[in-house]
């Protein structure tokens, strides 16, 4: 029989809890310990896991072969700065950090231990991204021209969230600009960004926007626009279009089930997806099956640190392009 | 300058009014007489027109070169054999009669004057299903296997009309029976007819029913099947189907825009359209159209009294067949 | 912590190694044993699983609760027997048998041993038809009128298949009779079958048709229609509409992605998922969920006996229509 | 009877002979005179018009209540001066000119004359755009807080045409800023333009761009999204969604038929319309209705020349932020 992998789990919350449920489906994984200073001991025992509120339980086993980082961002540059010293696999959720130095970093001490580092952009293992990537990959649609993504939340955080975020463009649409260079291979050579406040006004004395739309020059010449909102009242709206000198491919939303109402009112179908948990079920899924296959096969991560902290360096361009109102180069 | 088709129109209710004002707007046809025995003055005034409410008017007028008979149905055969008596070319409005000997003797007359002769069956010149038909005769769909219609009313005639109609299938189901001659490109061997009484009890005691799924056997073998409804709350459900052994090609329901609303309770596009007028207006203006180049041209109708005939007689075998519950053959 | 409900599987092909699969993810689940005689013992020890070429090791072993008998359908009738004798609750596939005095037989044994039986209908447990069940339950769409069934395979099964099948209707068809008796609440009162042979002569020359519809008339007044093919080369087509007085709610096919494809030949998007195990794999998933759930909550399953009796009465019922060309009264 | 509206129409090319055909279907109407210096005499007579080379025989014509402009827009300005001089009701194309003072001076002198004007943003007039701004001003979608704007032709001009055509924003995206314009029902603030050459290099050569992305801030507050692409191979690609507090109104793009072909290579619907021509039919028609409506009526335009003057000031500021690589205020 084949050797288990066996992982630490660290944080518990939702996020914990749902990628900690994929792996127990997994014949050669064996979640060992999983970490949260709140840990949710019903939860831990449902699921016959060994639970601990100290994180160094895990660092310190040297049974353990690699780490999933699922706590609040403010603390992945540390663990994983620490995992990487203890000889541990890292697979750690976005960002790694707000401050791109620190992640430069934390990257650092990974490269120097030679651990396999993964970051959680999931939404590049969704099947219908993947489609667009492969389109503009396998020059389906041609030259590519323009990027378009629709990216809006169903409901706004609170104020007080929004406050530590990073604000909405490393917050939310990091993921947005992770999937432009996912789709382009290409870097970013420029932003302008936009934003408004008309979702809450609390957003926008918190010092951020909740409407946001960002335009991106990239080096291999295409173009890329996102729009964000912190509120779409009809669900989480993700949508994607790449357009090249053969043809468009877009993404649409996708949603519960097939069926059509026909009625005096129109012809009714399903609304999005509630959010993320609910459209991204299937790419969470998929990105620990990777990290697993990475680890087990000896492999390079599809999705590495570099690609965490461009994303970010992207994030904060925008941010100061929304400041200064002019477009701002991405170094 | 091309010399004009001199026309007169016979019967000025909504088909009428509707293919006159198609006439119209024609620059190589001339409406020179409109006749009902209960003219609508105003309306002939409005397009400059000439009324009469007697139909001898036009049968007697030298000048007049065809005749458009949109009158109700009771009349079209005894018209039609007045009009190719007097040497007038004819298009006339499904049916034309409902019984087999009039429709042969009125077809007969026809021969004998040499007039041409095109039936109104209108869904032939509906572009949707005009696709429909190209994808069965250039074998798009391969050999085909079966035709599937939906042809639902959006709501029920008066019962008082049901009475005089010939019943569901020589009223409604006629246009459905020629389209899957139309679209096979071959006869009805056999037909089988279901029917119910569950949108309005009248039409039961007028002698009818008012929901019906009709299965036919062709002479090339395969199979096609018509569900019908006096009744679709939503509007006029007109969706055709042909399957077959490279695929299938359907046309779905036409609506008045391609508009979307994205809301809490789903995603909402438009109805179907309302009625026949609405959505058959195109095909309405195309088989006008066709029949003054048929006469001009001096080509055969496409559509032709055994076109009106063949479906006359499938209607008949589907009310036999209702009656007995038992499969009957068309003769 | 919970005590575990142990299960005994028998059969492992296709089916069985699905359902183990699934079995095998369960947190309250043990499958002890598996039983096929030709059992894949790779596969067997890649699951960690007991497995044996003799199913009595299965009905003698006393710690085993229920069964889950996916093994040919001719065995079916017989291993329901034994394991109700057994004292075990049983999950079966569909058919019982093909003869309803064999079912009649195998009900009563399981009524006379106290255990619980559900068949395997899968696709009453799929979200889309869900949503159209409870669209007729709770009167979105009025009064029924009509169900439509368009049930298509991907491609023809071996003739030599076919000749066992015990026909199209209750090898195929059986699924959409249950789906009619499932999503209008009623039992059906009349059934005519008309059928051809289009896709391959070695199916006819096998005495069955590869190409059907079938009208049904329901107890409740309301008129069904399916039609079935045994080849649709677009993949594996299943739409199912139920029409009523006040609307209509329809499913349509489920694809991989919801990507297009806008390209000069057209707007592209996918294709219905090629066959039942990826079509139905929510809902085989959620039927073995369900059945757990009977077990070991002491509940009636929601699929019982009665119902595999009754699609079988329909079946034969529909391959009686189609020898006689009559429609046939359902006993 | 009614007395006709008697009309001069300037310019016979493509769009003059479309108004010309529309109008000559009106009852109300009388085209008099149509001048183009390279008129098409055959054309001319098979309409049974009057044709002239010289346009003042249409200012000078005591007869002619109305003129409607589709020259070359190089002479728009000219022509609505001398129109109005002659007291005639002017239907005009856009743009009026490229020059914002030439357009003030040709605005003085139709209010000193007291015509009116109508300047031809057919697209206001599509039924699909007009159920947008129906959403936006019944507040169906709630607070609005983005436009966003697809708008690509089929194929690039040549760069000949470029050259005199003002560049992108003023000959192309001149009809998506006046768009927003009339679904916001708002000016617009500020424009932040990029660009690109990647369809035809020799576009760049011209001074110009081939695709773009335009972003726009409006006085209400809300923000808005415009790409253009001089070349989308899949047809004429014209697609808008208004997004708001209380969901989302998205216009798809319009096709010939609603037929969908089902094959093993997928779903096939048909691609978008050819061009503006076929797109734009149903607003060519109804804005000349609108302007014939006007004039007989006595009313205001819906489209008057600020609404021309204001489209080309956001033009020109986004070809300056174009050049500047900044945003620029429309002032």
């Amino acid at each position: 029989m084949m050797k288990k992998l066996i992982l630490g789990v660290i944080g518990a919350g939702r996020i914990g809890k749902l990628h900690t449920d994929n792996l127990l489906r997994m014949p050669n994984v064996h979640v060992k310990t999983i970490a949260d200073p709140y840990i949710d001991k019903n939860w831990v025992e449902s699921r016959q896991l060994t639970g601990t509120t100290n994180v160094d339980d895990i660092f310190s086993d040297k049974e353990i072969d690699a780490v999933i980082i699922l706590s609040p961002s403010t603390y992945h540059a540390e663990q994983i700065i620490a995992a990487a010293k203890a000889g541990k696999h890292i697979f750690c959720e976005k960002p790694i950090a707000l401050d791109p130095d620190l992640i430069r970093e934390a990257l650092s001490v990974v490269k120097q231990h030679g651990v396999k580092l993964q970051i959680g952009f999931n939404r590049r293992f969704d099947p219908d991204f993947m489609r667009l990537q492969e389109a503009v990959q396998t020059r389906k649609i041609g030259d590519l021209y323009l990027i378009k993504i629709a990216s809006r939340d169903p409901a706004p955080p609170p104020a007080e969230y929004v406050k530590d975020s990073g604000g909405i463009f490393l917050d939310m649409t990091i993921h947005d600009f992770d999937m432009v260079r996912f789709l382009s291979g290409s870097e970013v050579e420029e932003v302008f960004a936009t934003g408004a406040v008309l979702v809450d006004p609390d957003i926008g004395k918190a010092g951020d926007v909740d409407t946001a739309i960002v335009t991106l020059k990239l080096k291999n010449g295409a173009l890329a626009s996102i729009d964000n909102s912190r509120q779409a009242v009809y669900g989480y709206d993700q949508r994607i279009e790449v357009f090249g000198s053969k043809g468009s491919v877009a993404a649409l939303n996708n949603t519960e089930t097939r069926t059509i109402y026909t009625s005096p009112d129109g012809v009714i179908s399903d609304r999005p997806l509630d959010f993320f948990l609910e459209r991204y079920q299937r790419s969470y899924l998929a990105e620990i099956e990777a990290f697993i296959q990475t680890v087990v096969g000896d492999i390079d991560p599809s999705v590495d640190g570099n690609d965490g902290l461009s994303a970010t360096l992207i994030g904060l361009a925008a941010k100061k392009s929304l400041e200064l109102n002019q477009p701002v180069a991405v170094n």
